[in-house]
């Protein structure tokens, strides 16, 4: 199959995928056949060529700060129901922007595309979390898949490892770093800044928002717990089913003295089942030092999962970042590629 | 498909995926439709039943120390070669054992039963690290498949950690702990034991085998390094291009003086893309305490992914075992039914 792309959002991670898309000959290297026909983004606006945009011209106008009615075709103006439902696009590449409690608007791109029969792959963690069965029936239905590695770690495997590679293992208990907002501040802070610098620093480097409550309070965090709990232990929780506490209590006294009883605090999330069904929850915890998860610093994310059959396999790496998240869309395409033929 | 697998080999790792796929609904859990047709072991005899033999009976033989003639079938007696060749199976599960300087006698069952159009799931590292490019050219000639996750940290994710959850980087070099025996000597020598009397506990907990060589010398290192090169790296390398040295020269003074200066000795194996090609060892190497690969303490493996587009993804798990690696075999196997539909 030849995998006719439609991004609906063209942000940061869109624009990853689009770098990653020119720098690699994956026609060779995978026997990946694609052409990118639609891009549709609130504040780019939109484009569509049903032979084929031009990808290289136009991450040139978004660098010169560009919006897309520029590229040289006739049709523009579609916005994304209409760029997924008209297109020719075989494949929706949905990261526009979503909302945690709702799933909106990117639940129902997600769906829609579904329901034309059309392939979907996400970085948007508010579908998931909110419809991650109803979705997967969907995609089953109209045959077609519905991927989403980058909602948890970016694209550091963790949806894929445990769905593909840990196949046939039962988990019991998924445990982790997997805000590295968070992660990063505690770091700092071990190092002697107040929490309110580090939390600055953060920002500066992009590793924060600039309303960090997500992050600190430990929404994001939450979100994705409940997306792991769902999607790969087989619970059905909602988010608040997670309990939820953030870093915004620990002070720089309390970093000292658990570094001096050779202790750190890690902000963890973790899901496990139970004989009451599934016990999920995000807080910070005073890890000992030789705790693999105390290692783990900077902006950087584990897991740890414990199975039946390998005791606990964990994963470290990457968080963030639009290179990170943009391959895991490709890694998802990839593997629909392999499905599909 | 329905798979009819046959054993070649049925020692520790073949009874451990017995024993797995007794304990799971595989056709519930992964719509995987399996049944067993035939085993041929050297020590317990070979059967053969085209509808389906029972593999809770065969377990049970095997527990008290019986030959599987005893099971109630006519067809006995088949070599691995005619039971390949002539059993109506069409997946040959190959654990039998390998010599990994010429590969054989498995080298020969992974050929044959490819060359019929059999597809191959085997944790023996010598096939892989003698032709593992030849053997996946006439699989695909063949249109089968060949896996072999197991050969490198059981069934902890390695291979399909790089060729499935990374596909799409590039990986520029492989780093870590690939051998569980060595790794655990060195923690017990940590905490004040001679190298004999670590061995000799790795003996008796069945991490080390009767002749420790292949363990202590590197050699089983070396194997997973160029394995590593081979499948995942695109090298085209051989077991003599990995420089090698054990761990038999390291003095319980030696890993004292490192603990002083906050460091850990570890028999690390590694595989680096450089400009004038691969360049790939084992050796002993210092670590700093705080380094992400001195705190896999004991028979743990780990491996350090470095690749363009996640920087280093790290995986840590159980390098051996015989559900470990049973396992590995059966992740193989639902990956083919995933492609086979």
């Amino acid at each position: 199959m030849k995998f006719k792309l439609a991004f609906i959002g063209f942000g940061v991670v869109g624009q990853g995928l689009a770098e990653i898309l020119l720098e690699k000959d994956l026609q060779k290297e995978h026997d990946f056949e694609y052409e990118v026909v639609a891009i549709s983004d609130m504040k780019l606006g939109s484009i569509y060529d049903p032979n084929g945009l031009d990808l290289q011209k136009i991450l040139d106008l978004v660098d010169r700060g560009e919006k897309l009615d520029r590229y040289p075709t006739d049709k523009t103006g579609w916005d994304p129901i209409e760029t997924i439902k008209k297109s020719n696009a075989n494949t929706i590449i949905e990261v526009t922007y979503t909302d945690m409690k709702t799933g909106g608007p990117a639940l129902e791109h997600v769906k829609i595309a579904l329901s034309e029969g059309k392939h979907v792959v996400s970085t948007n963690k508010g579908p998931v979390a909110n419809e991650a069965k109803e979705l997967l029936k969907l995609a089953e239905k109209n045959g077609v898949h519905y991927r989403f590695e980058g909602t948890v770690l970016s694209g550091t495997p963790a949806i894929n490892l445990a769905l593909l590679t840990l196949a046939g293992c039962e988990i019991k208990e998924i445990k982790g770093i997997v805000n590295g907002t968070t992660n990063y501040i505690l770091t700092k802070m071990e190092e002697g800044m107040e929490y309110e610098e580090a939390l600055k620093k953060a920002q500066e480097l992009g590793y924060a928002e600039a309303d960090p409550t997500g992050d600190v309070e430990g929404i994001d965090a939450q979100g994705k717990i409940e997306i792991l709990s769902n999607t790969v232990m087989g619970a059905d929780i909602e988010l608040e089913d997670v309990s939820r506490e953030g870093i915004t209590e620990l002070t720089l006294d309390d970093i000292k003295t658990a570094k001096e009883e050779e202790h750190r605090w890690k902000l963890i999330g973790s899901t496990k089942k139970t004989e009451d069904g599934i016990e999920a929850k995000v807080s910070p915890e005073k890890l000992p030092l030789d705790h693999p998860l105390a290692s783990v610093m900077g902006p950087t994310n584990a897991l740890t999962f414990t199975t039946d059959y390998l005791s606990d396999v964990t994963i470290i790496g990457p968080g963030a970042g639009k290179k990170e998240t943009g391959f895991a869309l490709l890694v998802d395409l990839l593997y629909i590629n392999n499905l599909v033929g």
